[in-house]
């Protein structure tokens, strides 16, 4: 198993560690990338064929508690509700914590997010980061943050941009045992840059996202041109957090959410994560911007949106979208 | 003006003859695409990128009449509204009328279209085809109807293929003066096929097809990627026709619109022709098909949506869209 490998190599000696404590807490935001993670290039590793780039939400994300159990099996629990470790969620959790512990090491994990679950709020990736942080303490590791991120990669792919804050580019790598792939801050911050989220629905997806990708691979020969699209996105995007160009980074994003969302409509079978009420909102959005108001969205493996937009318009927008939570995170 | 040369090309002397009659009158179904047209690779004689194929509605399309008056102007009236004759829509007819009388000739024209107008029930094409048989009544040209398809085609592309019932190939050509760019009749007959009409909205788009195609080719990358897509479900839907291979058809269909759709929705900027309404109509389509029941759909440059499906589950599909009206063109 190629994970192993991983965990060894960036371990060594300190798998071996015992717990140094009985109880540990940490918390890791949540992201929403800008420019899109869509296609692995290796399934096991999370090894993604392109780069991506997102901003972390501040106080939004997942805190994570393990303790040590003297139980025969562990426990987790999500927002108070005990996980099925065998469901998809709960094996994956298991295999990713067996690469680190002993098999006599029981634990109780408790994770809480405040945002919603599986609907395109990247909560699996919160929910990871804030566990690679947890165990790190636990078994007193001592990582880089970056070490951390490739573990967390492991976990779920885009949970290896939840260790830091503000902007953070995913580079893609090029390396079969994805050493080389990992999160990096970047280093412009965008104090006015304000995320609103539209919460349309708190239901679980019935396609997960790691099925959706795998699925437009598999099935959407325009999937071949969306390294290209993320390329030129990148580069914009960077480009726009670099010279706050509102304008720019709003269109980018758009564009690059909807080119993802325009290629799972043309898988086979095709999959929508939009609700009519999406679709509304969507609408509305183009609207108020006909109308002159700078506001753009983004959209994941969800029907949720995310509305990008300054500060400076955040009452306009707070009027206009009752009940959205509004974000200032740079 | 290349459309006069393509006029007196096809009629030559016969430009020339005086009105037969004082009134005329002729009916052209409506056609829906079953493999859109979507770019042109000539504006002014409406050549198309690709070939494309569609079944005419039977009874539901335009009845035009012409009656010659002693007016100074024309007047021409859609579905009883007088159509202002220094619109888009009046303009483009009146240069299309310009190709074929004499400068004293002026007209009364009177359309009723049973359809939709400018929805994406694709009235124009009735309308223009509708026109032309009228033309070639009134002046006795005694046209083929290929003649007639080529004409059809300056008025409004896809009229080509609206002076046909059943299934019809409208060929792209590769002649700049478009003399092989014209609609043929498949031989191959389906009785039980069958079109239904959802209606959404009857309001007029916002951004014609004219304009929507034009933008795709200018600023999508994709589009690239379309005549070959094309020239797949073509060969597709032709031996799906021949084979009477219905989920082949309906998959090929579907697929077919859901890439124009996904295309324009990767425009700059984006258009979407979906309203809430249609997307709800989607998953509704989805999930019957995915409880067995062999329904597809396909959308055109409007929120329109026309289902495909066999007169076996006429019933089942009428009690699950109560108000859709239900043609059997075959």
């Amino acid at each position: 198993m190629k994970m192993v490998e991983v965990a060894q190599s960036i371990l060594g000696e300190r798998l071996h560690n015992t717990p140094a404590t009985s109880s540990v807490k940490a918390f890791a935001p949540t992201n929403i990338a800008l420019c899109k993670y869509w296609g692995k290039r290796d399934q096991e590793l999370n090894l993604p064929v392109t780069s991506s780039l997102s901003i972390s939400l501040g106080d939004k994300g997942a805190t994570t508690i393990i303790r040590m159990s003297s139980d025969a099996h562990d426990h987790v629990s999500l927002n108070d509700q005990e996980i099925d470790l065998a469901s998809s969620f709960g094996k994956r959790l298991i295999v990713f914590l067996n690469l680190f512990r002993k098999t006599r090491d029981k634990f109780d994990i408790i994770i809480h997010a405040n945002i919603p679950i599986a609907a395109g709020l990247a909560s699996s990736a919160s929910g990871f980061a804030s566990l690679v942080k947890a165990l790190n303490e636990l078994y007193q590791w001592n990582l880089s943050t970056q070490e951390l991120s490739i573990l967390a990669r492991l976990g779920s792919g885009s949970a290896c941009r939840s260790l830091w804050d503000g902007f953070v580019e995913w580079h893609a790598g090029v390396r079969a045992d994805g050493m080389d792939s990992f999160g990096e801050k970047l280093q412009a911050t965008w104090p006015e840059f304000c995320v609103g989220l539209l919460l349309v629905s708190e239901k679980e997806k019935e396609v997960s996202s790691r099925e959706a990708m795998q699925r437009t691979i598999e099935t959407n020969a325009a999937y071949q041109r969306w390294p290209e699209k993320v390329t030129k996105d990148l580069a914009a995007i960077k480009l726009a957090i670099n010279e706050k160009n509102f304008e720019l980074l709003g269109k980018t994003t758009e564009s690059n959410a909807l080119m993802m969302h325009a290629m799972m409509l043309t898988t086979q079978p095709p999959i929508q994560y939009s609700t009519p009420e999406t679709l509304a909102l969507m609408q509305k959005i183009w609207r108020l911007r006909s109308e002159g108001l700078p506001v753009y969205f983004t959209q994941d493996a969800g029907p949720n949106l995310k509305l990008l937009f300054l500060a400076e318009n955040k009452v306009v927008l707070a009027q206009n979208f009752p009940g959205m939570e509004i974000v200032q995170p740079g």
